[in-house]
């Protein structure tokens, strides 16, 4: 584990959530969860690479839809236990093809879109 | 629990992510938790309420250091497991005095601040 890892505090799953945020507009994209070795390759590449808990691999965002984003800067918050990637996309953060994961306000679920 | 609410995936331990951003400025100020509770208090009062993981209580954000949150709008994500708060904040979001959690960059870790 690096040395920047190893001052993290990962759940007890080893994980992280990471909240990924247009570096040019601040809009924010989606959130998703890095383990230590997700948050390496992301460093080494300078693209997003996530820990994917449905599948239980490693997630190189957009290597299959092209969807990649590149990392402009990572932030930590206070408690070292919480990322902010700010990035340029190249294209939607949502596999719905919205830019955003968050195009619905919470009120949408009450109409059952 | 509220129409909405049980249409949430809350985690095993009852909890959704709640990202807190800036609504005039969408500066990413923090990332905390909520359980259905407290998210029906925050849609009642109109300002944030969490669930400290730490205290193992409802946390009304300010009510001690006046640093509210008014609410101005909560999106959530496709998948409906994380939320975003859109809010007009009193003051600073952190405990450290600075507006935003995410006051450090990632390698400012590495050099020990």
């Amino acid at each position: 584990m690096s040395e920047v890892a190893s001052q993290l505090r990962f759940n007890a799953e080893g994980l992280i959530p990471a909240i990924v945020q247009d570096a040019n507009t601040n809009a924010v994209l989606m959130l998703a969860w890095m383990n230590a070795e997700a948050l390496a390759k992301t460093r080494e590449l300078g693209e997003t690479v996530f820990w994917s808990r449905s599948r239980g691999e490693l997630w190189h965002k957009g290597a299959t839809s092209g969807n990649t984003q590149r990392v402009i800067e990572i932030r930590i918050d206070c408690d070292a236990d919480v990322l902010l990637i700010r990035v340029e996309p190249a294209g939607p953060a949502c596999h719905t093809g919205e830019m955003s994961c968050f195009f619905r306000a919470l009120e949408e679920l009450e109409h059952g879109r």
